[in-house]
């Protein structure tokens, strides 16, 4: 994790870094023969931001990055099926053991490229979501450009000649374009943050039930492994027969049962939260947080509550 | 899940697939212009296995297909690293709240990057230690050959010349080549077991540190998202100032020190098993079937106690 904690600063390395150096890369980087990525990401991700209003551009090419991703891990998720297949393949011409194992094996890495198919279908929810917050950014500078322009008209009337009655009409006409811009404005603050909210809330909670119904699978899988027996034998020796046709499959209806019976309210793994409530009052030290930030969205709330929807206010701002 | 339990049979829909229809897909899914994955992919797994030793082919393009598996991963962690940087460069541009928050969000969706970096390096020692099962095998394979060219030549000899001096010597040569052969499937069955089960063992603990990781940067990325005030405004209010910035770092401090205390020891998801013994005694619950195991990998033990290391036994077999 980076020690400066923002992106937008350059990291240096941390202590820990320094002195448990990273385990070897792995082989597979690097030396590639037909290029690190796809020509067509990165066409996609160049092209996104070039046209279209200035205002919506970084998001615009944030969404298609997104899909740049999912189209990536899907190619991934559609391999690891193949993985599955193959390892299945492999098993059958063993002995009985391996063969039972690696098949259960390849059920549940079959398993965790349907959850990622999953997943990328959630994420695509996300990203839909953020797209909404590039469309409201589009829809903004328009107002914003129209504002400009009458602006510069006004001063360049009044330079010329400054007993136009054109002035008055351009100014009435300020008036109104500011009245507009302003409201697009508390829209677009409005909408930004409910969709980014709502969108990296959508993101988080698929992420949360797919890693965590990955680490119930990887369980699944070492108490699979357990039935291979691995105790050597001598030459022409022949091994006891395999007794764990019933066990493996169990342990298959097992994490099946796991599977579909995981919601997020049992999910197992929770951060714990150190709370700083504000910089004066020090820091204060809660279970989980949940309740000191409760009081304080309340506060939020509280402070909000004169606000009014927007369409009603709307013909009061207009003059 | 597949109610057949196993990938080498077709799979029927289930009850609850019919009633319960999965989420729309994504649209990423569908209309690509430029083909479905990479051609080297392709390339890569549709060579491997068609050269080599009969007996390692299939495990030959298994570890060809684990390697496109890799790589594909590694060409969306770095295409995620793209999409940390373009969420904390739009957040930017934006009010203090979300500027704040979508900058810390690109530190912990960076974060998830490095670690599908080291879970691909992990990865890797599991792809490494199957590529040993494919080498013993390949090695086996002459064995196997000069045992049965051997055989040939004998029954070609007995029906030419039946009262030829060369059949006994062939003879002679024929239980060299047996017991040779005895020594090589003893290896291949052990080594086979002993490699499979490390590798499996390996992936599967890596998977279940990767996937709790993700999961607790979920539940800290849902924390941060909680200091966005999107109470709505009406146009012209401002809102009040943030000063979420001290929890937000505390937030990201909080996450690194979950990350880097993790350990597979306190792993918080955890396998409930089902252990049924044996067909005989009927379905025996456990809480977490540990002990039971125990005792059966004890017995095989025991069965296996007579089996010497194979390098002693080699020469007595050896006729």
């Amino acid at each position: 994790m980076h020690r400066t904690y923002s992106l937008r600063n350059s990291r240096a390395p941390t202590a820990q870094q320094l002195s448990s150096p990273p385990p070897p890369p792995s082989s597979t980087k690097g030396g590639r023969f037909f290029g690190k990525g796809s020509i067509a990401h990165t066409f996609r991700r160049t092209t996104a931001g070039t046209f279209g209003p200035e205002l919506s551009r970084k998001l615009a090419q944030l969404v298609k990055m997104e899909k740049n991703w999912m189209r990536s891990m899907e190619v991934a998720s559609n391999e690891r099926k193949e993985i599955a297949k193959q390892l299945s393949l492999w098993g059958e011409e063993t002995d009985d053991d391996v063969s039972d194992i690696t098949d259960k094996l390849g059920v549940l890495i079959y398993e965790i490229a349907e959850l990622e198919d999953q997943f990328i279908d959630k994420y695509d929810q996300y990203r839909v979501t953020i797209k909404s917050v590039r469309n409201i950014e589009a829809s903004v500078q328009p107002s914003r450009d129209r504002k400009q322009k009458i602006t510069d008209q006004i001063a360049a009337l009044k330079y010329k000649e400054p007993n136009s009655p054109k002035i008055i009409v351009l100014e009435q006409e300020l008036v109104r374009a500011e009245a507009e811009s302003l409201v697009a404005e508390a829209q677009l603050s409005n909408i930004t943050r409910e969709k980014i909210k709502a969108a990296f809330n959508y993101q988080f909670d698929a992420l949360r039930e797919h890693s965590e119904k990955l680490a119930l699978i990887a369980g699944y899988g070492k108490a699979l492994l357990d039935l291979i027996d691995d105790s050597p034998v001598t030459p022409g020796e022949t091994r006891p027969a395999y007794d764990g046709y019933d066990t493996s499959k169990q342990i298959i209806i097992d994490a099946e049962n796991a599977l579909s019976s995981w919601t997020l309210e049992n999910a197992a793994v929770k951060p714990a939260l150190t709370i700083t409530r504000s910089a004066n009052t020090g820091e204060e030290y809660g279970e989980d947080g949940e309740g000191v930030w409760a009081d304080k969205t309340d506060e939020e709330i509280n402070e909000g509550l004169e606000a009014v929807d927007l369409e009603d206010k709307k013909d009061e701002v207009v003059v």
